[in-house]
């Protein structure tokens, strides 16, 4: 690159990095879109607002579908904006980029909030088969962190490993559950019980409520705290607004007890390693495989195995050779 | 190694794949705790006995927790059972292996199956947070291939991106769907148009099952047909046995389709570079973090990072040099 360039890049880079940093909505969701796509422009921009991160407090809010997240983090963001504080909301969505559900979904959300520039709602999907969706969100999360949003919602459909990945990103996790799906104990145990920090049941006005509760509260009494904290359970039926109080009141005493506990640092330790194994998964991905003769060599490999002229391991160890690693 | 060891180890892994080879159920229950645990000798058995593979029909089946999964996979292998077709079940639990939920499953699972030498059911559980469970669930499949089954079913709880991963190296995707959880349309959307051959609606006694057939069915009217096939939607009550056979029916149907299609050769080139893909993946991150010079800079970059001394960023960049990638 010519120092000219580079001077120009470098000062529209610093531009850049004071629009977000004074929460300029546009500059934030152009930020988000160069996270998405993983242009270069991305990490220097990062990598400047970095310094400005680490005061915001992140919630990931995950759940099966048709168990109201939306709804529920929704109300909450309403709850955060009448106490005058900032929220981001990030809703990762693992379609493919070709069904446009995200950019619907963010248009029909934002109208709800419309004229408010203490609220930044935004979908992140997919792009292409290479995966870093959690890497992305975890960016995207430290970029709204440095536009100063107080309190950052990540919104992630399902339980799959892909979700407890990205919500592992977040301080503090809620799990959404809804009484009648619940049928399946053992499903419940999957995972849900190693991240979440509070438990939501919401519509909880429907049948079967109070059962699924006391079958949950069971549950959970079995289950060895962790760093002293026992997740908590909220009843909510978000559609009305009930039950949103207490679980910003639930985040807050996670909160409160997150930083004085003596594991704070531990527990930031284990947040960064889990962030830096994403960021250089994808790193090693895209440099084996993202130039030209990479990309060559997969396909050629590729379609050997899929003749079955060669086996998958060796394969692989031929592609893993060119790069020296 | 010596060449003694050598021959020994050689002599050794010819024993075992023989004993797979055969569908010893020991045999086969040890390799795939070697692919659980990435040993070196489940590579080298993987690739022993990859020129046997290629015959068996892997059928993925996802769904949200407390669809009836299990119980729909269950009574499916008892109808391949029927029909004197050997079965495979692996069920992908996405829990830490802390919880033993998987071993107590494949305990109660195997009682409805015991003293069946044709079936062989298996979970598969995450170790550590590298990840690789899709990786680990496609080697288990090649195995169980090798093996002699004729029909292999995959289990994944959730329709997160890992369980997308996952389903993918299956060769037919049913999804599971029940009524009442898909008041949340835009999340049905969501990933499973792209991956479902199949729907299944479970527990199709239930109130609403017909709107909710009305609804799935008129949705799929829009979405355009992929290669020439236009995804079924399967009504069961896995429980009463309900659903079972028609479900086989539209599998064998799919079978058939591809089998026939034209665009076989691509479908299977596409399978071979997500399966390469997954493997490289994971054979990089334990390459550069593998050793213990690797972990122990792995340690202190996040040790920086935390303290906010280093960006992130500019952390993978450091590892990654250490790599010469």
């Amino acid at each position: 690159m010519s120092p000219a360039l580079w001077s120009h890049m470098t000062t529209s880079l610093n531009t850049w990095t004071a629009q977000i940093r004074a929460g300029d909505a546009r500059a934030i969701s152009r930020a988000v879109s160069a996270i998405e796509n993983r242009t270069s422009e991305a990490e220097a921009l990062l990598q400047l607002l970095f310094p400005f991160t680490g005061r915001a407090w992140r919630v990931g809010v995950t759940g099966a579908p048709g168990t109201g997240k939306s709804t529920l983090v929704d109300r909450l963001a309403a709850h955060y904006r009448s106490e005058k504080r900032s929220v981001g909301i990030i809703a990762v969505d693992p379609s493919s980029p070709f069904t446009g559900g995200a950019i619907l979904g963010d248009r029909v959300r934002m109208q709800g909030h419309a004229g408010d520039e203490g609220i930044f709602i935004r979908s992140m999907a997919t792009r292409g088969h290479l995966g870093g969706l959690a890497q992305s969100t975890g960016d995207a999360t430290l970029l709204l962190d440095a536009a100063g949003k107080d309190m950052i919602l990540v919104e992630t459909v399902g339980v799959g490993q892909g979700e407890i990945e990205i919500v592992r990103l977040a301080d503090c996790t809620v799990v959404v559950l809804v009484p009648g799906m619940g049928d399946d104990v053992q499903s419940l145990k999957a995972g849900l019980m190693e991240i979440a920090d509070i438990f939501v049941i919401n519509k909880s006005d429907r049948e079967g409520a109070a059962a699924f509760e006391t079958q949950l509260t069971a549950i959970l009494q079995i289950v060895p705290e962790r760093d002293g904290w026992k997740p908590p359970v909220v009843r909510a039926v978000a559609t009305k607004d009930q039950g949103v109080a207490p679980l910003a009141r639930q985040i807050a005493l996670f909160r409160e007890h997150v930083t004085k506990s003596q594991n704070r640092q531990a527990r930031e330790l284990a947040y960064w390693k889990e962030w830096l194994l994403r960021l250089i998964e994808t790193r090693l991905v895209d440099r084996v495989l993202g130039d030209r003769a990479g990309s060559a060599a997969f396909e050629k490999l590729a379609t050997e195995v899929a003749a079955r002229t060669k086996d998958p391991y060796s394969a692989a160890r031929e592609i893993l050779s060119r790069s020296r690693v």
